[in-house]
């Protein structure tokens, strides 16, 4: 399933060689999303039998999917800005520090001295866009605007790529982000919101698993939400928790407390039982650390 | 009623006159929203009795609102972005290619060799960062960016500053939403999206003017949808309807139909009568519009 940033760099880099009269190609196990085509759809690979595999924005050889068999033990060179990434290739490009692989080949081409164009700054950009949510989140740097500056000036239609990656949602996206907000509740005196989504609703919406795609940051994105819960339903009695929150609410430990676990702000857990319970219990611990925050106040 | 660029280059600018040893104070005719405490609390004005007047980000001097009686004639230096400005100052500081009033309020604060420092830097951001939806935008400029990356380094929190300008909702926006989107209809094979919003809705979600920004854009976001129109409901049988449209759709054409106007990919028009009359009156103009086109195709 590549992302933006796993297209973008990949054809930006694939992009470059062709211009420096290498034969190369890109290839993915999945089927790649139309809504990548702009750029995609503009590179021609020449015919040729490969020698040397580069992987872009793999962070682990699971994730080649499909290719992996084929593929894991033939890995020359693998480019990526996952700190985690799990060494497989016989040589690495890591940066930890660049927002996206995008920056890393962003580095490379220019390094290899060859001319950006249209369409390699097409494919850079959308993969700095979509994995900064557009700038916005903190993994962008003042690196990431001054490339994107740079990328600019080779005439992509920039506003047109953040219309298609952040302004259009599917009639499914649509759907179930109705039906799931018609499902949320405030309680605690609004500090907390609870956000059901019933098997009924995704089926009823029609949605894919990606039109899900970030839908657990709605009940932590109203305002004054210190703590927000997106439960997933799995099977008749059995919910797939997601919590977010605000400082100083450690949602880690509450999930921990119900044998999940995760990051301060971002955690998850699984309960058993009806909706009704499931809330009920839920609510229970994060009623015990909303009031553990309000006697430190 | 100030926005973030308002906000941002009018505190960045008196900040900096602060630093230089002037007597300076940031005046609005309007209650600041909280929203923007993280910097305009920031800055202690001195006590003093005002010689010289400079407007920031108002393109018209009606937009002075409650300070237009004391003040119009008053004002020695307009700085603004808007091309539309209309003149009103003795001296003007216009830079229409500028994405936002605090790109022209940093190139002032640069010429006049004022160190920038973290609530300048704060401020500056929060003002481009809102006027170009977080550099989404066509606004945005290879120069904002630029920007932005030298802010960057002066420590702000840019990315809390990001999620409370675009990731955080009232309850009562979150409340028209989901009403809203219960209402939308989609007609002539998913290419147009109608949204009603009744005076019942808005009654209903408690929702404020500042809740209904931007909300017109929500049909139109929905993949495929080449007209999204949103009926707002202003009396009983009086509907105020806009209209946003994709090339080559254009719904000036359509407005103007029915004595609206507007541009191309946005435009607007009054119609009364019920909600269906009304509703049926746009869709039939729509329906032609979407056919000429697929004759064109």
């Amino acid at each position: 399933m590549p992302d933006g940033d796993t297209l973008g760099s990949s054809y930006a880099l694939c992009s470059a060689l062709i211009k420096m009269g290498k034969n190369a190609r890109v290839i993915c196990a999945d089927k790649l999303p139309a809504q990548y085509d702009f750029f995609t759809k503009r590179v021609d690979f020449p015919e040729f039998t490969p020698e040397t595999i580069i992987s872009v924005d793999v962070a682990d050889v699971k994730l080649l999917g499909g290719l992996r068999a084929e593929y894991e033990d033939k890995i020359v060179f693998a480019i990526d800005h996952h700190a985690s990434h799990r060494d497989f290739a016989e040589n690495l490009f890591l940066d930890g520090t660049a927002a996206a692989a995008a920056e890393c080949v962003y580095d490379i081409i220019r390094e290899l001295g060859v001319q950006f164009d249209e369409v390699i700054a097409a494919a850079l950009y959308t993969g700095i866009a979509t994995d900064t949510g557009c700038f916005k989140f903190s993994n962008t740097s003042p690196k990431t605007h001054v490339i994107a500056a740079e990328l600019m000036v080779y005439g992509i239609e920039e506003s047109e790529i953040n219309r298609i990656m952040f302004d259009t949602k599917t009639k499914g996206r649509m759907a179930i982000e109705k039906a799931a907000m018609r499902s949320m509740e405030f309680c605690f005196n609004d500090r907390c919101a609870i956000m059901p989504i019933t098997t009924k609703m995704l089926r009823d919406s029609g949605c894919t698993n990606t039109d899900l795609d970030g839908i657990t940051a709605i009940p932590r994105s109203v305002e004054g939400v210190l703590v927000g819960v997106t439960l997933r339903q799995r099977g008749a009695k059995d919910w797939k928790v997601s919590m977010r929150s605000y400082p100083p609410v450690d949602v880690s430990a509450i999930c921990a407390e119900m044998n999940g676990g995760g990051h301060m702000c971002a955690a998850g857990c699984e309960v058993t039982g009806t909706l009704r319970q499931a809330k009920k219990e839920i609510l229970k611990h994060v009623k015990k650390a909303l009031e553990e925050i309000s006697c430190k106040d």
